[in-house]
């Protein structure tokens, strides 16, 4: 799918009438605004000045104790504030790796289906994705191992693998403790950078939090993604990154070229707002939110999608993957669910090689859940449709979907995708 | 001068006890705290949801309103917002028209010198940057037309002229009414763009304004960079650019994959700022401020600079470009006036050819009077300690300073650059 294609998908939904599951936008009208207005009186009581003015390239100090706090709060993760840099929100992180460690052509291993925001970015630097497929357990690492094996024997080594392992965006699969404890040891083996890309980590809404692979490294070899948009604000554009000294340096040339430094008044909002507020608490009342509306989609699912379609079950963030018999194109789907006022993310958005067409991203942070059960009744409508036109088309029943994240190998190692039974909301 | 020397500098200046004339800082203690907290209380009150959320990538249509405001105020250029995207300050406008542009080796004209922050930025797209030479009416268009001439006969054309007209960063100088008229003709006659940054355009401090090259070119061949960084503030790290459609539509897609939006919270910001307070009355203190520091540079110069130094006098804007001897490197003095606690830009930092070894720019936006005055006492007491060692060494007098940008042609039009007589302040 291409980037104006999603973009021109954006614009629609910004309409009112629409129910728009497609953005991966967070709830932030249940932000205070006595909170937001406290925060601010306090910059400008105290730091209004400083607030308005050109920052350090790496970041404030303060907003640095701020991140060490999210991090410590999320698997307990330490962190040295010199080996941070503070960006322009998560997606900031992505380019500039990116930028730093890719020339044209050179491997950048991520997930199948991957963050349709890091589809552009990784395009735009001419990288050669390689993407391996999920199951309920997160990345494939059996399968890593094999094509990392494979590549060498061309000569070939990845510059980084790109991961986003708890709740994935758009598959809304964990990662196993197992797997991250793998993917750590391959990375050291192999002496492979990692970028953990971790926007929903404290976004938990059932079962055990697992360690980030960054906590289980030490960061040697991974490299953090964190980002303040999903626990606290997007609009603020605050996020970091945290890397190994040589390729932290780069990035931080590479940030001032781009666009000098940071927000220095978003930093300190962040900052005050940590002084101000118990932001632990805004958090949980998110996941309460969220986890609510999971719920919701999950129920709608199992009520109006037909029985040819599957999808994912997050045990946090933001997202549901759903995947439809291989003869639905999810692209042209959106064209026919636009018509009835909703919208998801076709699937072939988050890879980069075409796959992905009989898929669909959807989001339950942002509608209610109203919204949420009346915007699934009508995709279902028109999924249906489309399923019971293929029968009289063919005169055969409709085929079960092609391989999902949702898979699990019978044998774990085996490199053979076998889907599972169609999962519903239990 | 490597960005990372470029950086440390950065660090030491923050020192309190460094007087630094090296950065680009407005003098943002001049913003009332009140009106930041009245702003700050009519986003809480009606906004709030929608300044923590994400934004469209183009900009909010609310901050275009504001931003057509400002263009109409410098030189009544007139501008349809769907010709606008909203950026992450003026940098990131660099940044992403280089990287639409530029393929390594692709050619960018420049001023000689040029700003120091596109250095990198083109450095990085591994353009090959030509430089021209600039008096005291800005670029030598004449020579820009013997240059181009000699690129088509290598059969290679610019991708795009990159140009400071107004009070341009680092020189100080301002480009002629008959050179921008000239510059703009040339752009259309030869189909060339021209990237105009005018970040300083309102805060002029004498003579009349003149017009802008896009209101000349009406945005055929001219993209603009404007901010609000020195008008407002650099900390909500707010900027725009207008271009021709199709380059537009790659920035957007540009935009989308380094940074997804600009902060919808800095945005908003500007809008409530717009309506809450007269913005140009803001500027018109600004303007009042910086004459006074500007004058109070120009007349220590005059008074602590030995007379082998020459300096332009800028008519607007944050900086002055003073050029020493050829036998003294800027950047070695550095070292040593640090040790005194004063700071400059050395001024190699605006080459991309290892030219400006022996000038320096000096800012006058960022200190007090009495700072300014102290500052250049004692970088002019190092640079006289130079002399003096030369004249030692090598038992001659000082010789002049090699051609700087405030040398003018003796006849207009004529290649050679003759050095003016030495410029005080009148």
């Amino acid at each position: 799918m291409k980037s104006s294609a999603m973009r021109d998908l954006m614009a629609v939904t910004a309409r009112p009438e629409v129910i728009s599951l497609a953005g991966g936008l967070p709830d932030t009208s249940s932000f205070p605004p006595e909170t937001f207005a406290a925060i601010a009186q306090r910059i400008a009581r105290e730091s209004c000045a400083k607030a308005l003015q050109y920052g350090p390239t790496e970041g404030l100090a303060e907003t640095k104790d701020c991140i060490a706090q999210v991090m410590q709060a999320d698997g307990g993760m330490r962190i040295d504030p010199d080996h941070l840099i503070v960006t322009t929100g998560g997606q900031q992180v992505i380019d500039l790796v990116t930028k730093t460690l890719i020339d044209p052509g050179d491997v950048i291993v991520a997930e199948a289906p991957t963050y349709p925001g890091a589809v552009p970015t990784f395009s735009s630097y001419e990288a050669d994705v390689v993407q391996i497929d999920m199951d309920s357990d997160g990345m494939r690492i059996d399968l890593l191992e094999e094509r990392l094996a494979e590549l060498e024997r061309e000569g070939r080594r990845p510059k980084f693998i790109y991961t986003v392992p708890s709740f994935q965006n758009p598959a809304g699969v964990t990662m196993s403790l197992e797997r991250r404890r793998r993917l750590v040891e391959l990375a050291a083996e192999r002496e492979i950078l990692v970028l953990e890309d971790n926007p929903y980590g404290l976004l938990r809404y059932e079962g055990q939090p697992l360690p980030p692979l960054y906590a289980l490294d030490g960061g040697v070899y991974v490299m953090y993604l964190g980002t303040f948009s999903k626990i606290l604000s997007p609009g603020i554009r605050l996020g970091w990154v945290a890397a190994p000294a040589p390729v932290l340096e780069k990035i931080n040339l590479g940030k001032q070229a781009a666009d000098l430094c940071t927000s220095t008044l978003s930093q300190l909002m962040v900052q005050a707002y940590f002084e101000e507020s118990r932001w632990h608490d805004y958090v949980e009342s998110l996941t309460e939110i969220y986890r609510a509306r999971r719920d919701t989609m999950l129920d709608a699912l199992a009520e109006f999608f037909p029985p040819e379609a599957e999808w994912t079950r997050p045990a946090g963030g933001l997202f549901i993957w759903a995947t439809l018999p291989d003869y639905i194109d999810t692209t042209d789907l959106l064209a026919r669910a636009l018509r009835d006022n909703v919208a998801f993310v076709p699937g072939e958005a988050a890879y980069l090689d075409g796959r992905g067409r009989n898929a669909m991203r959807l989001n339950f942070s942002a509608s209610d859940e109203e919204s949420i059960r009346e915007g699934i009744r009508r995709i279902g409508k028109v999924v249906a449709e489309q399923v019971a036109l293929y029968g009289t088309l063919t005169g055969r029943p409709a085929p079960r979907p092609a391989a999902a994240p949702e898979a699990r190998p019978a044998v774990p190692g085996e490199a053979q995708v076998v889907p599972l039974r169609r999962r519903k909301a239990q």
